[in-house]
């Protein structure tokens, strides 16, 4: 197992970024976001792993629905995987629910999908292809 | 920055540790408990970072409040820092709110201090010296 990213609900997100630069020593890597899904990101290197900042750009939107919810903090642990269509497989068959029925590409630009909370002990939990 | 952990509140240690070592491939390095601060914990090597598995002893201790607020799940992320007497008066000079006045003994056997969510965007962050 490698964790491939934290991901962290922000209601700022240059906020947030000055934070875990300026406190931390995190590095920037580069910033992204998507309109279709609402979703502006920040990447910030740490050691192995990252920080992925995210801030919804709507209310509508799972993030958005998250910090509405819960308020900001933590909100997704992200698993390395060589082959994502393997693990998608080897979590149904373990009886885990997957939120997503195919993998989709991520911000990263690479193949993603996110299994239930529900399903890893109120864990939302992201495979990212690597 | 370096990720030093993620730690996951659980209700049954013994089964999120069968998740994570079966589902996702985590090592499982070692079990510790402590009697005073009501805490059972298993360590997971993920890739240069960790998963903490914490289960509380008793429902009057800060991970057993948390699991009775907010259920399972994500519950704090740790920051490896080299000297955490500068780390912590770094975090109290940019006006963070500090739990831990001092440094103590955390499960690791190591010097840690706790940052207030409040003062990290929601995100319970620890600091641990290596």
């Amino acid at each position: 197992m490698r964790i491939h990213h934290v991901g962290v609900a922000v209601a700022d997100l240059d906020a947030a970024i000055q934070l875990y630069t300026d406190l931390f020593g995190a590095e920037l890597m580069h910033r992204a976001s998507n309109e279709a899904d609402g979703l502006a990101a920040a990447f910030l290197r740490a050691g192995g792993a990252e920080v992925e900042l995210l801030s919804p750009l709507r209310e509508d939107t799972p993030v958005g629905k998250f910090l509405a919810k819960r308020g900001p903090g933590l909100h997704h642990i992200a698993v390395a995987v060589h082959d994502i269509d393997k693990a998608m497989a080897d979590a149904r068959a373990a009886g885990l629910e997957l939120i997503d029925a195919e993998p989709r590409i991520g911000l990263h630009g690479t193949r993603i999908a996110f299994i239930h909370p529900k399903s890893v002990g109120g864990v939302l939990t992201e495979f990212v292809e690597t």
